[in-house]
This record gives C-alpha cells, sequence and structure tokens, in this order.
C-alpha cells in the first residue's frame, strides 16, 4: 500500500516546486467541495489527485446524499421536515459515540448546502420514488435509513432525506462528479492527476506546511501558504489496515470503494500526530430489501431465532448480522413473498413445512418451528412483539413452499465501506489524542469520522464529504497564511 | 486530564536534568518487568512513577496470570497442558484480528516465564481451585476462560491456566507488586516517584531521546541513550477517549483500573505517529458466577431468548451482553440454583411460575415460556442445542419460585477496562500507521494492544504486561545507543 504515515521535515525539503494557498489531497466529492469553498474565498487552491482524473469513491457510489429539513425537493414531493426532525433521527441512529456537534452543524446548514449543490449544478429531479433506497430510476428522493422504524418513528417525525442525483441507473455517483467536476474546473482551482501524495511535510513547529508527491516517478515538493485538507477517502481497501483495527469488517464480499481507499490520508494525518478514531467501524449493507416484498421475510441466525426488526434499514441488519451474528443468518420467506432478490444470493433449503426447511438448514430441532409459528400468529393480527416490525412488512408466512435465502457472508454479497478516520472538528480541523488541532492539517469525507459515528443511513457519507469537505476548505482558506 | 499527545524537540530542550540508557514510563506489572529484563543486560535504568509508589492497575488486580504450556503448578495439580494447547485455545478466543506473532511468542516463553516469575520472587502455591476464576483462597491454578466450552474444547484440550500469586482474598495484585517491587528495588534499576511524565522529547529525525516530567511543579528533561519504555496503562479513566474510541464501554459501572490509566501513554505514542489500533474493545467482565451454581441460570435478553452459552467466561458473555444486547440481560434462575449472587445485583421479579415472571418482566407473551419450556425439555437430557452449555451447567429450572436477576448495566457491576492500545511488534517496539517502528520507542502492558486483541481470559492482561513488559525492556536495553 506504499508508506505515508512517516512526514517528511521542511528543513530538509529544499525550494518548493510549487506553491498554493491551499492545498487539496483527492478529488472525490470531499475535495471538490473543498476546493470549491476555498475558491470562493479567492485563494489559489491546488487539487491533488492519484488517478488520471477526479471522481474517487463518490463517483462509483449510488449518488445520494442525506439532507433535509424540508429541502426543495422534500416540499414538491409533499413532505414535511424539520431541521430539529432529522437532528433527533441522527442523533439517535448515528451513534453510539455520536458527534453531536457534526450533527448540529449539518442539520443547522442542511437547507444552505442543498441549495448551494443545486447551484452548483447538482441536478435533482422534484421526485419521489417509493420502492426503495436505491432508484433504479432518475427520480431523487428516497428513504434511505429507518425514520419509519419503530426505533425511531416516535422520536422524531419521519422524512425520507434520501437525494439521489437525477440520472437512470443505481449509480448516479457519476452524474454528481461530473456536476461536481465542471463546477471546480470553472472555479478556477487548479487541478493535477495522476499525483500520488506521499507525505506531508511539517516544519520545526510541527505545523504542516505541504506535501511531497510523485509525478512520473519524480518527486514533486509542495508547500501550502493556508492548509492542506486531505480528502483522499476511507482504508476499506487496505487489508493490513481492517484486518488491524476493524477484522470482522474483511468477512464482507463487496468493498464499496475506489482503488484509492488504502487509508493513505488516515495514515498522513497518523503521522504527524493526527487522532484516528472509530476505526473499528464499517458501513455494513445486508442487500435484501429488493425486490421489496422479500422485507416481509423474516431473518434467524443458527438457532433459528430472530434477533431484528427487519425493516430496520439495511445498513442496520446488516452491522447487527455480521457484528453480532458473525454473519450467519438466513431469510425466511414463504411462496407469497419470494422473488428472486437483487442482488442475487443462493437458496439454502426449498421445503413443503417448515419442519422440513429447519431440518434441511440444520437448526435446532423445532427452533425454527416455534419463531416461525410465533412470527404468523403475531402478523396475523399485525404485530411484532419481540422487534416491533413495521406494520405494513408483517404477514404471516403461511404458504408452501417455504425457502431460507443464505445471507450468510459467505454466499450474499455484504457491501462495505470504512467509517472511522482522523478525528475532526466541525470545521474540519484534524484533531490529535489530546483534541488539540493539529496545525495547518484538515480533512473531510471518509478520511475522517464524520456524522454517522456508527449506524449509517445511506446519503451520509456523501453528506459527510460534501457538507464538510465546504467547511474545511473554509478552514484551510481561512487559515492564517504562515 | 492533561496533554501528552505533542511531543517536545530535543532542540529546544537544552541539557538533561539526568539521563539514562532505558526510561520506562509506569512502575505497574509491565514497568517492573521491563525494569528487571533491561537490568538483568547491565544498563543503567531510570523507571518513572506519577504516583507516590510503584503498582499502578496490576496491584489493584486479582494477582491471576495467565499462563500454560505444563507449568510446574500445572503438573503438581495434575493437569496436563502443552505449548500448542495453549496456542489453539489463544488463536480461537482472542480474536477476531488476533496478533498471531504475539501469541506464538508467548506461547513459546510461557514456561520460561513462568520460572522467571518464580524466580524474581512470586509466591505460587501448588494447588488447584475449581469453584470458578477468582481464588478467595490462597490457592493458585483455576479455569480462567472458556477453555471447557463447546466452542474450544475440542480444538484444543482444556486446562487450568489462570495463576494466581499466593496470597488469601481475590485481590492478589497487592502481593504480585510487592514480589516484584522488592526485585526490582534489588536489581539495581533507579526508581523515581511522584513524576508525572508529560511529553515525549524526540530529535530532529524523529527518533524518541526522552521525556519532560513534572516533579515538584517543575519540569525534569530526561534523556534515554537507548530507549523510552511506555508501560503507562489503558484509558478506561479518560472519559474523552472512551466516548471517542469505545463509547458502549462508559455503560459499565466499575472500571478495573488505577486512577493513571487516562491514556496518558497512548496519547504519547500516538504523538509522536504510534498507531493506536483495536480502540474500541474492552474486557467486559459480567460477574455472575458466584456462587457457581448460578451458571446453571439461563440469560434471557429484552426478547426473553436466550442469546449465549452461559458457560462461557464472564468476560465473553459480558461482551454479548453489552456489545450485542445493549447491556440488557437478565439471569433466570429457579428455587434450586438461586444464591444471592455475589457481587449483588438486584431482583427484577420472583414469581410461583414463568409465566407469571414474564409479565412482570414485561417480556412479549409466551417469550420466555417458550424460552424456559425449550431449555428445560433439552437440559433434561443433558443437552442443549441452541448453544451447547457445558453439561455440568444444564439443569432445568423447574422449582417454583422463579427469579429474574438483573444484569442490566444501570444494576450490575460490570466491570470494564480498555484492550486497545498502541500497535507494537512481539519485541515491543512501537509501530507507526504504516507497520514501521517508531525509532527509540517501545511500550507493553495495557498501553498497548496485545494477547488478545478482544477475546479475554482472565490473566492475559498481567501475562501480557509481564511477559511482553520483559522482551520490551530487554529491546530497549539492547537498541543501539545513540
Amino acid at each position: 500500500m506504499g508508506r505515508a504515515a512517516a512526514p517528511r521535515r521542511l528543513a530538509d525539503i529544499g525550494e518548493w516546486d510549487q506553491i498554493a494557498d491551499v492545498v487539496i489531497v483527492g478529488f472525490g466529492g470531499a475535495g471538490a467541495c473543498a476546493a470549491l469553498e476555498a475558491r470562493s474565498d479567492g485563494v489559489d487552491v491546488l487539487l491533488l489527485e492519484r488517478m488520471s482524473g477526479g471522481g474517487g469513491t463518490t463517483a462509483l457510489s449510488t449518488g445520494q446524499i442525506y439532507l433535509g429539513g424540508g429541502t426543495g425537493v422534500q416540499r414538491a414531493c409533499g413532505f414535511e421536515d424539520s431541521t430539529e426532525d432529522m437532528f433527533r433521527y441522527l442523533m439517535a441512529s448515528c451513534g453510539p459515540g455520536v458527534d453531536e456537534g457534526k450533527i448540529r452543524a449539518f442539520c443547522d446548514g442542511c437547507l444552505e448546502h442543498f441549495d448551494w449543490l443545486v447551484g452548483h449544478g447538482m441536478p435533482f429531479k422534484e421526485s419521489y420514488y417509493g420502492e426503495g433506497s436505491y432508484t433504479p430510476t432518475d427520480d431523487c428522493l428516497s428513504y434511505s435509513g429507518s425514520e419509519l422504524c419503530h426505533a425511531y418513528r416516535d422520536l422524531a417525525r419521519p422524512a425520507p432525506r434520501g437525494h439521489t442525483v437525477q440520472q437512470d441507473g443505481i449509480e448516479a455517483g457519476g452524474q454528481l462528479m461530473r456536476s461536481l467536476i465542471a463546477a471546480v474546473e470553472k472555479s478556477g482551482a487548479r487541478i493535477q492527476t495522476d499525483t500520488l501524495v506521499e507525505s506531508l511535510v511539517v516544519d520545526d513547529e510541527r505545523r504542516v506546511v505541504g506535501v511531497v508527491a510523485k509525478v512520473d516517478q519524480r518527486e514533486q515538493r509542495i508547500g501550502a501558504r493556508g492548509g492542506i485538507v486531505l480528502c483522499a477517502g476511507g482504508f476499506i481497501n487496505n487489508k493490513a489496515m481492517v484486518e488491524r483495527y476493524a477484522p470482522l469488517l474483511r468477512k464482507c464480499k463487496f468493498r464499496a470503494a475506489s482503488d484509492g481507499d488504502d487509508g493513505r490520508g488516515i495514515r498522513m494525518g497518523m503521522g504527524v500526530g493526527g487522532a484516528a478514531i472509530r476505526m473499528d467501524v464499517g458501513c455494513i449493507v445486508l442487500p435484501f430489501t429488493v425486490p421489496k416484498k422479500l422485507v416481509k421475510g423474516i431473518f434467524v441466525n443458527r438457532q433459528g431465532q430472530r434477533f431484528i426488526d427487519e425493516s430496520l434499514y439495511q445498513t442496520v441488519v446488516g452491522e447487527a448480522a455480521l457484528l453480532h451474528e458473525n454473519g450467519e443468518v438466513f431469510l425466511i420467506v414463504d411462496n407469497e413473498i419470494f422473488e428472486r432478490p437483487f442482488p442475487p444470493t443462493d437458496l439454502v433449503a426449498v421445503e413443503d413445512t417448515i419442519e422440513d426447511l429447519e431440518k434441511s438448514m440444520k437448526l435446532p430441532d423445532g427452533s425454527l418451528q416455534h419463531t416461525v409459528a410465533y412470527y404468523n400468529e403475531h402478523a396475523a393480527r399485525a404485530e411484532d412483539p419481540l422487534f416491533h416490525k413495521q406494520a405494513d412488512c408483517l404477514q404471516p408466512l403461511v404458504k408452501p413452499p417455504f425457502a431460507a435465502l443464505d445471507y450468510t457472508t459467505d454466499a450474499a454479497l455484504y457491501t462495505v465501506f470504512t467509517m472511522g478516520g482522523l478525528h475532526t472538528t466541525p470545521s474540519g480541523q484534524v484533531l490529535s489524542a489530546d483534541g488539540e488541532p493539529i496545525a495547518g492539517l484538515y480533512a473531510a469525507g471518509r478520511t475522517t469520522s464524520g456524522i454517522a459515528a456508527q449506524g449509517y443511513s445511506s446519503g451520509l457519507s456523501i453528506a459527510d464529504a460534501t457538507f464538510f469537505g465546504r467547511r474545511a476548505g473554509a478552514s484551510a482558506a481561512r487559515a492564517q497564511p504562515r
């Protein structure tokens, strides 16, 4: 993965090959927004990207941004929302260990941020998609979290807050980044691709004052008058780091990240004394909700027991399945609700009775029979005394044949990226283990621990990247020049 | 908690007030053993302790050390054990994310280490205690992990490996430290107490070359020719750090650590680019096994379901209860097995039938009734198809009245300390985020992530402290002097 942690000394650097007010490392969603905001302050911005063009992990994403409080799209689609409802939902769902300062800042600034994104060319259709979190159509708004679930619906008035950029297909991240890249190009920020930043440069007072990059096999020494902003993604593609910090995440089949997510930004920050926090946390998606009626099935573990409200968001189900059940879970369905899931997974067994299904699955005698009987008895009355699953997802499983879908980590497409990273203030300053700013160093996006310290609703990562990317860029632009 | 992370520059230090070959920060179990081993190499050792005497968290402990492979005590008590059985057990139980290098080194060196401890005055009685992990008597050997449980017993031949230093009462850590302190005093190591190390000192090549300490309100600058060894404990008594890295641990009532466990050693290491890993992990003890027959009860969660083999070690049960069940669990007992637990906890309800108990506990209708009926049916045949609890802990719960003991975090004495810390090699060198040594810096004990990356058997922390403390001390002693 290459070294990144050890900084270089300014005294050993000699002359800078080039210099800018703000140097941004990584041209994904966070880096683009940092550049735009820094440029709006009129400073000289240099954006460095290791690949041959901007995009990063944001470009590979579904292009969904978690936004609320009453955005134009929410209002046009007839959904009421408020800053405080969003705040309460995020505070309750993004923990344990939420960063209240970040959630407060994000909620308070969310409407302005939506308008800013629109103003920078982000296309949002004024339409609602009710079939799931990810929109295969060009629609915008969808529920992308657990807002409607028992655990949250009485704490905060539910509203759909997933805002997907307008583009057909579930990979709208490309369109999102095309918009941002066009805006950055127009902004006058200097963009330098094929530039792998290899280390930070610190002066004798431990202030971060530049970077050393590899360009065409040669070192380039780049100074920053104001600050460096690390927007270099997470670390899910660095096996050694995942093993060291979050070993269970390695069981997930699909890493939702660009190759560049090798933890380089985090390691550079750590090398100058930045604290990396919540490095155990991942966003773990267990994709079982397409087609939507599969949510009427029930998840069971190796004991044939249910363990969760299946109507909770697929990241919450994924976290419980992987971390609490060691990734050994099965979705039980009957013929009424069965359809081939997308993404596909295996059928463990199909049988005419639950008793036979239990046997085929080698579950303890009687365990699944009890679980299904208990569930059915209450589901018939639209009740779920164990987990309070949403009423419209409750339906007795009575029509044979019955099947068990394999949602173990060996079979299913558990999708993962890392959520831990550098500890930053809401304004983007990187903090030390004592909680004090590292002079000259800023960060945003998945290089940091963000809005969702743990529990994840879709769209929060691009919200982090774009919202706090802007703030980090602005802070670096306004930093006292050396 | 005071600052510790930012290092001082050698160039700003001027003259050292004193200098030694090896400077050790913290005089608990790890620091003592580091000092002894460094002294055995004939170098000049200075041991710094913030309190007025040695002891640290080790002195507050049960004085139990996890040792095996066929120690003198194991053999005298008639237990067979082998290095490979211990290795297999630790590899299987100390994960996920085990550090195989540390476990290999520890197992290979364990018999020598036992003899070394005896040689340094550690009293071990050649006796076995069969009533539990902690010995209220002056006995030595006990099962202090999950060796006999279904999950491990076929992987590795079980043997008791908890070796408690001879002293009446469950707090034998005092005796353990008295032995070590006497040995250190005899060794010729210089001991300086009432000395709070406030920061590391680095030279222009980022080598750690000394510390700055506060003594009598004045700064003392202390140089190290060979290396610095951080043996300053964990961070459970630093609220901000626990909130930042391991927020669920804050729910535990009792922090098993000295006041000095404020993460200072870890923060100093991070400040010079050392990587702190597995910072989310805690040793979480749910003390429900005294008197021993309470293990014949069954734990249920808010759904009235069992969730674990109750005969697993109390740290494994504690981890599942806190991390998977949010600390909301109850122990169901009947009149046959009930006794007042030690430490005490509340009774949620006592009823003549399980149905009434279920109602009093406000569990979902029928849930506890099914759980107990299913358990009883199989326990009568010495079977536990759900979790494979040890046969001698299986007994139908049939004699009224029935009770639920409150093992929620609000009521019970969940006992906790942190397991994450600096990433070190088996020889004690502190590693950067790239996995490269930080020159001049060593660490051991709970300042590091150790033998148990996660799953914990009692005695592993003092094993870590003493075994890897020795190695860190030896490495620092043999480091090329500057």
